[in-house]
């Protein structure tokens, strides 16, 4: 295959290079092996992390999305990108990519369509399966209608290739540990210097802005995920703020963040009472302290996902008995902020040493304060070791923090 | 419509809610005209822009793409959202949507299809035609096997929703203006800061954090785009970087910055020569420089992109020579980056008062230091008012600053 003399030892990295090429020769041979086993005989890749998973190409001009740009990784042959004009001295100068072609965009008539449908052509046999992004947690990143255009114009079968991609991003080289560890360790940071700032009288929006620039002060490269939630009575959702509401005394303060170091994000989310707490707080914090305990010590290689969350369950619902807003309990962190596998009853997949996950308890409370009911969580990041699970966050303290 | 209740002069927003009630109205008011000539039914949205310019609903969580969330927003029926269960609270104190429907996710084998599939048989006449995000410049929020399980599952005629939201999203309101033009000032004394700080020694990468940084610490809300590009040559991207290149004197130094305020961008860059710099730098600035103006001065209600483009065009290629490398140059700005118009030849879109437009000239230069060519940009940002074109951003100095 003749990408791998362009990959090879002799070989040395352009300085746009993220990482040696030996990461990605093993990245790329893990696909041809799985694709090869799934009868698919070429990927083709459109969103920003598959892309940069497999070429390199890293670029912050993804949330520009008047631009479609195509990576195809033939079983085969060798790979071809398709990507606008202004795009080209990019891909050459942080990918190992040779055969990249282009087209002066943006032309909402053909935004590269033609190009890609001639270089499938050129690539695949007669009646040949293409994988693309189109499954669970997938996201294509192009327009729909063009993908559409491209599959029937050439007729061929189009299978997802999710399961490729979810299970080589899964385990995590030592190189992506690394960085995933680089980010953990400075949200960690952050979150102990605003612990000593946080105070009765500042709003929600205070502690993002405290939070956002004790991150970046500290070298976190970006900063997707500042949400700080809080309330008398606690919180019922994690997913929505800042707003201006103003801390009081007695407020349970919530605060999950995903920040990346380059490209690798962490995720996780610490608690704070302001001024004094509650018994209800404090007892619920214990039990997440515990649950995540026992998924801790539930972890290792040969175990599944089901099984810690199984272990965790055991401590935050003895009887067994969840209410239905119980779902999954942590996933897997790396590129993306969540990833597969989920922490859930359902997933069976089987721990690796080197997969990252974060473990991610949840307790309900019963309503009060206007919801109908409140949660709790807390949340680590961890790697699967030989024998365990190595933290890559500062454990949180056992009992509810008072600040 | 019922939603009118809900929407009404006596409704006290939330204090979730990111504008008044008034703004909301008026924008579904604005889909639904331009659905009744289009002939569409109902808006299937999916994608975190869409949903938030129409319902409100502003959260950090999109980049969870675990996660799929839908929004029916039908011709002349209450609107529904399909949302995990783990979102309802969310959508409950942030938007004026009232039919909230949800499933604990993630569901693989049924994230939200059946209910939204549902859902859309409930609210369309038989041969119904929805307008989903399938079009140029769009992007589906969700997985496609599901989009298209959805849409087999009910033979519904699927149309691009594209040219409505384009239209709708195209003309700022003054309170959406307040917000780009906040981010943009925040920019424009970022810039200014900088400019103190840049040095001989320092490397791509530390620009970026410096800017990082002074951003943050000036309130902006999100910083997803800081692409810092040098050389002693100049440069011929401006998508890729930071890199470790150190910065000697003589360089010309590039960058271009996309950073929000509530969640409206500012997109512009700024150019400095490190020390030193050449007559071919300080001569290709001022025709920047002039470019810009030239696109200024054309800009009033009822010209369009192309002759704005021409305007700039006559600046930098009197002769009306340009090269292959030559795309548009410049675009909407608003909740995206970038989003329609395009400033490009075939875009005949009429401006009309309230468009936030980016001017973004670009020159290209003969090939040196190893780049077959090289392109010099610059980059202003406003907004077309009754008689001309007010700018959100400091206007650049006319000539190259040397620092």
């Amino acid at each position: 295959m003749s990408e791998w003399a362009l990959l090879g030892d002799a070989h040395v990295p352009k300085s746009g290079w993220e990482f040696p090429p030996d990461e990605y020769r093993r990245r790329v041979e893990g696909a041809r092996r799985l694709m090869a086993g799934g009868g698919i005989d070429c990927l083709l890749l459109t969103s920003e992390k598959s892309i940069r998973y497999l070429t390199g190409y890293h670029a912050q001009e993804w949330i520009n999305q008047t631009y479609s740009r195509y990576v195809l990784l033939p079983l085969d042959r060798e790979p071809i990108a398709v990507v606008p004009t202004g795009r080209v001295p990019g891909f050459q100068s942080t990918t190992w990519i040779r055969d990249i072609r282009s087209w002066l965009a943006p032309n909402p008539a053909d935004d590269g369509v033609t190009l890609v449908t001639d270089a499938l052509r050129s690539v695949l046999r007669p009646h040949g399966r293409v994988g693309a992004e189109i499954g669970p947690e997938m996201r294509l990143g192009v327009p729909v209608a063009d993908f559409l255009r491209i599959r029937d114009a050439l007729e061929i079968s189009c299978v997802d290739a999710g399961p490729i991609l979810r299970r080589l991003r899964m385990v995590k080289s030592p190189l992506e540990i690394e960085r995933i560890s680089r980010a953990a360790q400075l949200t960690s940071e952050a979150f102990e210097r605003l612990s000593r700032q946080l105070a009765p009288g500042k709003t929600e929006r205070d502690v993002y802005n405290l939070m956002h620039v004790l991150l970046v002060e500290l070298g976190a490269e970006k900063v997707p995920y500042i949400v700080p939630v809080s309330g008398a009575h606690g919180y019922d959702q994690i997913n929505v703020g800042p707003t201006d509401r103003m801390l009081n005394t007695g407020d349970l303060l919530l605060i999950d963040v995903g920040a990346t170091w380059r490209g690798y994000f962490c995720d996780f989310d610490r608690n704070f009472a302001l001024g004094r707490t509650t018994d209800e707080f404090r007892s619920a914090h214990s039990l997440l302290f515990e649950a995540t305990e026992a998924g801790i010590n539930c972890i290792r290689p040969g175990r599944t996902m089901s099984d810690i969350w199984r272990a965790m369950t055991k401590v935050i619902a003895p009887d067994g008995r969840l209410n239905a807003w119980h779902g999954r309990m942590g996933h897997g962190v790396g590129l993306d902020l969540a990833e597969p596998p989920s922490l859930a009853e359902g997933d069976r997949t089987v721990l690796e040493e080197g997969m990252v996950l974060t473990l991610e308890p949840m307790v309900t409370l019963p309503g009060a304060g206007g919801m109908p009911w409140r949660r709790m969580v807390h949340e680590e990041d961890g790697v699967v070791a030989k024998a365990g699970f190595d933290l890559l966050t500062r454990r949180a303290p056992s009992t509810l923090p008072v600040v």
